[in-house]
């Protein structure tokens, strides 16, 4: 156990939270149930800070967060960068994207050079999925997903469930809609993982195009009927339709026709229930999966979900630099 | 006021400059002549330590300036990111050009992920005049404009009389010139309301179809002769001719009779006044707006520009920090 | 000689090791042997920490590494950023290629620009040759070479002998090839030059056409039978064949026919002494210039150069801040 492991004195977290079972994050698929809850708890603590520029945790301090985003990213990695400054790690972006991998270095060349150079924790994104798992295979860094092709994006998935935890106080008994491309989103994939682990009911909706009926046998529940499924939802993710993703002949006839049949909006929220909770990952598609109204409204909490991505992936690089759940560190 | 706002005894300034009237900097149209006099006080203050590489006033240590260029720019970004760190601040790129937006997120959607992500400073370039303006009124950031279309590019008028001022310890009653491309120039809007209040005569002086002719009724006056303006002034600064800008038909007939007409060389320069300065705010295109012999020539202070950007930068991030003029800050 | 050179008592070094000859690192060309070997043990000295994430070296504490790659970069940058930062420099990325660069201000005016912002220690690549010692020319601040055109890689080179040093435990007299495109590579110049002055036997190995013959007159051994060389070789650096750089008709008829003569594979290491070290300046094309069972094979040393690349270019950026061989620093 490393030295900054150790908690504090009278800090002491139960004895069931004295360690994580591991560093890398790759996907909430192989996540237990139990780390899942001791990374939500982790960031519970973290949230007060997470957004307040001034303050500074120590925790990370002298240590370095290096972020590989071979595939583009405004969000996930500006939340990257600022999580870990707020636990006063550096941070350095290795340039992955732009040379040696255009030279034809192979991945697996570029984990061999971490390895090399000493990294100690590493944030990638990366459009093949599967990369960050060959990446943790031969690297001795703990290895964080921040998005692999259409596989996993775990923290979105863990920021996701925080903001329903906030809100709802549980999980468990839920029923949560996830509408959209489900067959492109990494997103859906680790939101059902997750979900699913702590207990709620997990609905999937969207075209029939769009849905791999596959997830069924996970105890996955599949609507192809938006308007019959919203009125029992607890809480509904619509996901943004990633044109950029949908190869070969259109998968729905229309923009207009999607926004018609899938798209939240101000007619449909009427017949939601009251305590709805609408969440979005980002960037929006104003006037396609949502109407700017709705996701501008009291009932919607996509700009929480930006501010609690903070405190998620705090508690993920806590938990990526070797340190138990709660410690303190930062006294070196 | 905030807790670093404080000034040391013994260090107070007059009462006159106990407080900025405000933390954003949108434009220099809207900045009444009292706080541009004391962004130029509090740059004169920096200005020994501006282009020190290893000396860093430690006023904005443990705090955040985030960049946000969605229109590229070297010269302005590194000048910001140096005067941030020669504060102690620490700096992130918030990258916003090239995905997001990109994916169709509005412009509005970026300052609501901003505000939810807690940032303090936020420095942006923009090539929709108005942007910052917009940003600042839906962030509680202080935004601080670094360029925005053809709207103003206030750091590079601050730095512009900056320089004048340390050359000829006034500005009011001078005549200073502007001679290029006024109308697609942020930086000639920047520099014509900031001279004005200052007291400045200002005139512009290009092709026709390159000036705005409203600019009369804010009492600048015109020429299309810089033979005959060039002996009257005591400043001239020669904008770069943005070929990039020019839409459509062309504006002058061919870039040589463009340097012919309104360029400065010497056998121009033997008709200036003998203490006339010479500035251009760079990138230079030598032998078009300015030959070689000029840019380098003993009349010319386009380096102590950009020596000077780092001072103003300085103050400008000083007062967006929420500081009180002349404070000394840094002692948390 | 400033503040920080004064070495600690007790930790002298000899007289001869008092200091550099200079600051600027532009080829090995020009450096003496003695001022290689002086750099070698400095790095030799750093080692240890350069590739452990957590300790940092404070010897470049408060002070800045300008980074500034007009060529893309992903080894050569993330290294030198590494290892600027485990000497606690504070690194910034100067943005040179994308913007002004591109609006047509010369190199003359971009290092203008740099010397009129004060910074002090500037690690350049640029896509032509003799651009960095143009840059040391009309700039006060130390200058570092990270690649220039087809004219040097002086780390490269350092770093290839530094990792035949730590293998072989000398360089004079060892036999050492460099296989491949000679003609277009600033690794193989380096390389040559330091090798020869360190008093090796070199040989250069390829196809007629990217072989240049003047190198005969350095001293430098020619070869086009890679099959007759390599069993008389103690040591082969076999370069990447890079395709992007090799303009007009073909050099030679096919990479399959390339990979035949002249690559590196298990048969022809069978043939090669038992002690030969293979090393590649990565990144590496697999199964053209080198199998992947050679590269990943236990005569390999490939990784140990990206290892070595952190402890030299340390080295060299604490020769760049003026410091004294072996100065601790950092006492600031």
């Amino acid at each position: 156990m490393p030295k900054e492991a150790r908690a504090k004195p009278g800090a002491s977290p139960p004895s069931s939270a004295s360690a994580f079972s591991g560093r890398h994050l790759l996907g909430l698929q192989e996540l237990p149930a139990e780390e899942i809850r001791l990374l939500l708890e982790q960031a519970r603590r973290y949230a007060p800070l997470s957004t307040q520029n001034r303050t500074k945790h120590p925790v990370l301090k002298g240590r370095l967060v290096v972020t590989m985003f071979v595939e583009s990213s405004t969000r996930t990695k500006n939340s990257f960068n600022l999580a870990a400054r707020r636990l006063s790690a550096d941070t350095m972006d290795f340039a992955a994207g732009s040379s040696s991998l255009s030279k034809g270095e192979t991945l697996i060349d570029t984990a061999k050079t971490i390895e090399a150079m000493g990294i100690e924790i590493l944030v990638v994104r990366h459009p093949a999925s599967g990369a960050p798992d060959m990446l943790a295979r031969h690297v001795k860094a703990a290895v964080v997903n921040a998005g692999d092709g259409s596989h996993e994006h775990p923290t979105q998935g863990l920021l996701d469930i925080y903001t329903i935890l906030e809100e709802k106080k549980r999980i468990e008994g839920l029923r949560v809609g996830i509408v959209g491309d489900i067959l492109h989103s990494r997103v859906a994939r680790s939101n059902i993982w997750g979900l699913l682990k702590l207990g709620a009911e997990v609905w999937v909706c969207g075209p029939a195009t769009l849905i791999p009926e596959p997830l069924r046998d996970l105890g996955v529940k599949i609507s192809h009927d938006f308007d019959a499924l919203l009125p029992n939802l607890d809480v509904v993710n619509m996901l943004r339709i990633q044109l950029e993703r949908i190869k070969g002949p259109p998968m729905f006839p229309s923009i207009r026709e999607y926004a018609r049949l899938f798209g939240l909006n101000a007619a449909r929220m009427r017949r939601a229930k009251k305590d709805l909770l609408v969440m979005h990952p980002g960037p929006l598609n104003r006037g396609v999966e949502i109407t700017p109204d709705v996701a501008d409204g009291e009932r919607s909490v996509i700009l929480d979900q930006v501010a609690n991505g903070l405190a998620v992936r705090m508690a993920v690089l806590h938990r990526a630099a070797g340190l138990a759940p709660f410690a303190e560190g930062g006294a070196e």
